[in-house]
């Protein structure tokens, strides 16, 4: 794929999800799920969350894409996950897959195993969950034991590239790894984008809502296109944000504005660096 | 009524609130809990969220409202939400329902059919969600197929009037459709209530604070003065928001501050127009 | 203790914080959920939220702290609460208590009265609550019949100076009691705090998160020095955030910045007076 192909992708998915209000549903965590809602609505996307599992087929059917996070799991997610995953599967819709704290506790384990033959479009993870979430999934460079420390990565995201690849090659779908230079592939490209602030490490849930925002892009684009647009698009919006504020509680009230406001130009062209492998 | 007696019970509403401070539980949806709350503070209550069956009937107890939104429902709801609703008519005490996401799931459609008998103070809703449940009330000018798209409306709040009224005369109490102009009735008058910003569907929770402020209005007035009340606080404080800030990041905050900020006068004297049905 | 000593011990927890980033396990309520995890990370923690005891006990072995607030309890916290107490107890290490909503229905009661025995390392919560805890462990200046009403306090914090100091003896740990002045006490010495805002009772969650940074003091000081920095850090944020925001929406987010920003020499700096009991 050439560059400028992929930034025409970009920016494609960007304006079709403002014009077209893709709904999505998502199972999302309890800390972040105003914020992954807000982001999307700013994106353009039309969001619902629910945890029951008939609700998360419902939205299956009705929606362009779903957004599965594991983040603060409670029992009935050991059915709505799964089922939630395998209708998007049968219907052939994308759905995003955020592993958020893999390795804690012994459901999360189950419902991951549970998830891997239903093919998730979107992976978006940071360095150690992609590692983790590749050896669970006994794919080329994962490793079961990646020191994830709680939500937080241990490992730099170059480190990430092998499970990244083998990851996009068995969903057949693309994988972003966030870190402070954030790496998207499709198993045969890998596009590295810059941007953001370190201030997106001191607020909550922008890992969490840059994966629901994957999954408003991938209702209307490719998931190699969706996932660097989303990717770009936090890289783009947390820059300007933090020109304009540099504590976490302002900053991340800047950071919805740019989100909204950035232009799909501006998306397309946050700077990135794209090659095969 | 007369328009002016109508004005003072919403400019008393809103006085009594804030000098007494009434106690009002919720059981509301994970994603906009924290909103819900802060605008029942800002409005002068005292917030309090529970999701366990014997903690909605203590509130039901030592609360003036209860406010019961079907957001993102968990099994735990089936026994609280008719629970708290029976103990609050037993009680003889207002509260107030939000139908949000009706249609999607069978638990959701099950609490409601309950609910019906237990008459609501209040329902807060878009079109197509009072639509939606006249029809599942078997109440004039419903349908159960109105198009509720996820949580969004795809009906005008015009074509919801009959089904508002409807409802409005099963309950004995009041009905507030949000839109692009807002309509509040209690069967026999239909106020319309004008303001806002487009920038309040950009930003989740909205529609749901809206109906825990009026819980908390609902607790020292009539259903149909806390309705409008709620309804003009929303639309003065969104357009008074909506001047300092143009993106839905820093309108949320802005739209906090005016909301704790608007007097009684400026709420009453948000523009209304009233009507016989 | 010498006041110095303790001035120095606070700076030192604040300090060490920010350097060693501890990774503190929560399990606590959805409205502040958000909020908790946000102020934990302006303090310098790495936050991580969970609802399942296996994931608790977890988090107990991989951080330095746990927090265990009562506020949104569901079925699933009778197991989860008791475990994770347990857990910290048996590898000696810190947890903080918020017995948040102390009085409302029978899990509350059951799980509270169950945490009597590993007794955590920090209870904070306002005078009310901390009058009903002593009262449900049967402890001298305790009554189980406090007027707590729904979340807020009816008792200033001088009425629960009694049984702050029996809770402190009882725990071998420290209690903070919030109120309009702030008192911090591990049983021998009681430490009051001043500086906040009025606003800080206007936005839900002040209460919440300040157990939640606690938590991230006392993995890296003791439960005095941890209690008392926490509290410190709140008036010192809570009056600059004040003089900068004067309405709960900007407020908030003008807090969040002055958490993060505050140096250790500041938060040991905010005015307080020592004395022994």
């Amino acid at each position: 794929m050439e560059k400028a192909e992929l930034e025409r992708q970009v920016a494609a998915a960007v304006d079709v999800a403002r014009r077209e209000v893709p709904l999505v549903g998502s199972v999302t965590n309890a800390v972040s799920v105003n914020f992954v809602a807000n982001a999307q609505l700013a994106a353009g996307g039309s969001a619902a969350m629910v945890y029951l599992p008939d609700e998360a087929e419902f939205l299956a059917q009705a929606g362009g894409a779903l957004y599965l996070n594991l983040g603060t799991l409670l029992p009935v997610h050991e059915e709505t996950m799964p089922r939630g995953a395998r209708a998007m599967r049968e219907l052939g819709k994308p759905w995003v897959l955020d592993p958020v704290g893999i390795g804690i506790g012994s459901l999360r384990t189950g419902i991951l195993k549970e998830l891997k033959v239903c093919k998730p479009a979107i992976v978006r993870a940071n360095a150690s969950e992609v590692i983790a979430l590749a050896g669970l999934w006994e794919l080329d460079g994962g490793d079961v034991r990646a020191r994830v420390r709680g939500v937080d990565s241990t490992d730099e995201v170059d480190a990430a590239e092998g499970a990244a690849v083998a990851l996009a090659r068995w969903t057949e779908g693309a994988v972003a790894v966030s870190g402070a230079v954030d790496l998207v592939t499709d198993g045969t490209v890998v596009a590295t984008s810059r941007g953001g602030s370190p201030l997106m490490e001191k607020v909550t849930g922008f890992g969490c809502s840059l994966g629901g925002v994957a999954a408003v892009y991938a209702a209307v684009a490719s998931p190699l296109a969706a996932a660097l647009a989303a990717t770009a698009a936090y890289n783009l919006a947390g820059a300007r944000a933090f020109a304009r504020a540099q504590a976490p509680g302002s900053f991340q009230a800047a950071f919805l504005d740019e989100l909204y406001e950035a232009s799909a130009a501006d998306v397309a062209g946050n700077p990135f660096d794209i090659r095969e492998v």
